[in-house]
């Protein structure tokens, strides 16, 4: 027993505690007063300073203040500025700091919430936080709402559940329905849950890019004539490429007239139900099974948080309840919710904390009219670009994603395309707002995605200007 | 553009956030500091509590402070006290407040990691911490190293990760092999990965509760006679139950020989491999086609970060490349790793900062003699309770984990398993430490899993002195 050494390194007390949030505050603060100022986008050197960084495991204590000059002198900045107010780019969200404060309370504290006998009242605040989700699509009472790790992990846990519920035995006739603008992440969901990539059925999209509706019945029976088993539709309610928000209604009356299971990924979509426009595009979103949301993008929080909602929270606990001898018997709370029996996940963060601080602190109110303003700010640039003669709007938002590319005439597509990348690259190289692109039918198209809750008129402004001076280089 | 109204109330400039932090530290200082002094677990009138916390979406603001009272004061303290010194339940790991700083930068800063191109040299940060954990467990130089958000998940992927790889078409006779010592988020995965649950074989386990691997040799050939298909075995480097870690070498060949894909769950055991002890122990394991282990756990970190290692990165990538025309292409840079090309999200938290900063800042000898202390303690206390005459020693610990239960002469099983939970309640219920149990063949078994960077011997002889209180107390 004498020869038991003790290490304390690692146990700091709260004033060195104190002391690295202060020095990293000192950081943090001229960072987020400065996120306008900085550029957009930079990452040029990036992939020499990412491979100059490759090392083997230290052995040796580096200083703090060494460590956050390399990250906020060196790393950080050479990145897309996700944060900014200029990020237009593939979905925004910004990342309100109210979870970092949130973070640095839970982990802290590091209570276990997988289990709600470890920690009852805090895995009550997430459950809070599901309900809260649950009710803002109009779900009924015995919805449950889930928070993942992201929009992909929501769309994996929907699929497996879907399948589990749909399909319990022999599932590999089992068939699933996209439409040619759904996420990527569905169908690569449905592979890892074990579907052969052939049976992820792809539905063309309409001019306005959503789902054709009628294409999509005539499939599901025809895959049933042939003996394999449709079982899942899914929709979109704001597509990464367009924001394009599928005819739900329609969707889930075939889905119900099939007997199939309808979730939507409304991961981009899904928060602006808190909005008036928003429930009007969506209307019938109440009807699906189930619901990818991101509260990482449409509620701003910093990556790294996810929810998946199910009309009926039975299904959920179908998919993944499991019991272990070692692990707690909740089974006689029958009304509080063991999460890791609803989810694929045991251990894990405490989720809750992020969303729930905020929501308390503030209330759903600015949540609300930041996305109100969003959708404006989408229709006012795309009123502004069509007046501009030289650009061709190709997808209006639905919410607040617009598509565009030059108008050419007389150009094979071709040309087109390369000019109107680089027309992206002259917007983009002024590094006021960072714009990406997406190809549809071969057309090479520029994407503006407004939900940072830091971009505001002033900022749209700015990208007008860009977009208009480009326009004025590229095809002078 | 007159009616587009701004709300800026969600973007707290650096005074703000600043006021926030400064409040919130006001709290967990003290939290921090009194951490050995609190109870190791309180969860009474938890349910009630936890009840009277559902309420419907805010609509009103609600002070910080008065969020923080209600966190600190009434909700926190109503759990199992998982951050301190007496929590030897379940896995402990502590949860080191290091990550609390580096979450509040992650957060801050909300850089995206899923594709290089956005923070190239963030992402290598995330790839080194991958880097260092195959170092640990002596991968080679082509292994990859993921972070998760737990275990669970780990195990998940890797069994994706197996299928795709071993079973690419129909998999729905492949079967797979763990003891009946195996966690169940094992058996669980399979089956969320499309395994019927019969699918799933549970091999008996020997007297020191490690896999019989002759008998597993048999099972598989038996099935593989049948016309199923064996593609994966499952070796535990520390199971939950009583820490046993099965003879990876042994597994290592007969995989090896029968084709067969190895996965090691070292979820708790893994980093034991910075031990001399766990390097003897865990042999072989650096054999194994793939391995979970839980920075959450032998790195001692908050909860909500795993990890999963392959011996070869491209099984990963061919189980979950895809490619989508709105992300930016990477492909022309073939030493950089895109994190969402070889698992299953594309966005998701930065967890690299959370593992790096640590690692970084102390060096790897911190852990390490942590680790080793925490073999140390282990041995001290079972042969400290070996002398009681009154208790049974179950399971030895390979590593830290120890079970046992009270030696009764002359009383059936049921009389020995209730006066052992009994003996377990009575210990709980002076709060310095706090125990779990498991049931293994009908007996109920009394755990300890010494693993917390804040547990020392003094905690341990306050355990010693409790047990014997109580066996006192229950036997007299």
């Amino acid at each position: 027993m004498d020869g038991i050494k003790a290490d304390y390194t690692l146990e700091l007390q709260s004033e060195e505690l104190e002391n690295l949030v202060s020095q990293a505050m000192e950081r943090i603060s001229p960072f987020i007063d400065g996120l306008g100022d900085q550029p957009a986008a930079d990452v040029r050197g990036g992939e020499e300073l990412a491979r100059s960084l490759a090392e083997s495991l230290p052995t040796e204590p580096t200083p703090f203040s060494e460590l956050l000059n390399l990250l906020f002198g060196r790393l950080i900045p050479k990145t897309f500025n996700t944060a900014g107010p200029g990020y237009l780019a593939y979905i925004p969200g910004g990342g309100i700091v109210h979870t970092a404060v949130a973070d640095l309370i839970a982990d802290s504290v590091n209570r276990y919430v997988g289990v709600w006998a470890a920690a009852p009242a805090l895995a009550q605040l997430e459950v809070n936080v599901g309900r809260w989700f649950c009710d803002i699509v109009s779900y009924p009472e015995h919805s449950l709402g889930l928070l993942t790790s992201g929009g992909s992990m929501s769309n994996l846990i929907a699929i497996v559940t879907a399948r589990r519920n749909k399909l319990p035995e022999d599932f590999l006739s089992g068939t699933l329905y996209t439409s040619d603008q759904t996420h990527y992440s569905v169908s690569k969901a449905a592979v890892l849950a074990g579907f052969p990539p052939s049976n992820v059925r792809v539905v063309p999209s309409d001019g306005r890019f959503r789902i054709n509706v009628e294409q999509l019945g005539e499939v599901i029976r025809a895959d049933r004539d042939a003996g394999l088993r449709p079982f899942l539709v899914v929709g979109n309610a704001g597509t990464t490429n367009t924001g394009a928000v599928d005819d739900l209604t329609a969707l889930a009356d075939l889905a119900q007239q099939e007997g199939m299971w309808l979730h939507v990924d409304a991961a981009y979509g899904g928060f602006f139900m808190l909005t008036d426009g928003g429930r009007k595009v969506m209307n019938g979103i109440e009807r699906a099974d189930s619901i990818t949301l991101d509260p990482h993008k449409g509620l701003f929080l910093p990556y790294g948080t996810g929810s998946l909602l199910v009309r009926d929270g039975a299904t959920l606990r179908r998919a993944h309840s499991v019991r272990a001898v070692y692990l707690p018997n909740t089974e006689h709370e029958p009304d509080l919710v063991d999460l890791s029996q609803v989810s694929p996940e045991l251990s894990r963060a405490f989720r809750g904390l992020r969303v729930w601080l905020p929501l308390k602190m503030h209330g759903i109110g600015p949540f609300r009219r930041n996305l109100e303003e969003k959708l404006q700010l989408a229709e006012w640039i795309t009123e502004q670009l069509s007046r501009i003669e030289e650009l061709e709007i190709v997808a209006e938002p639905q919410l607040t994603v617009l598509a565009f590319r030059l108008r050419l005439r007389g150009q094979d597509e071709e040309s087109v395309n390369r000019l109107t990348r680089q027309f992206m690259d002259e917007v983009n190289a002024r590094r006021r707002v960072y714009l990406s692109s997406t190809v549809i039918q071969g057309r090479f198209l520029v994407r503006i995605c407004v939900l940072s809750f830091r971009t505001h008129l002033d900022r749209m402004q700015m990208a007008l200007e860009d977009i208009k001076a480009a326009v004025g280089k590229v095809m002078k």
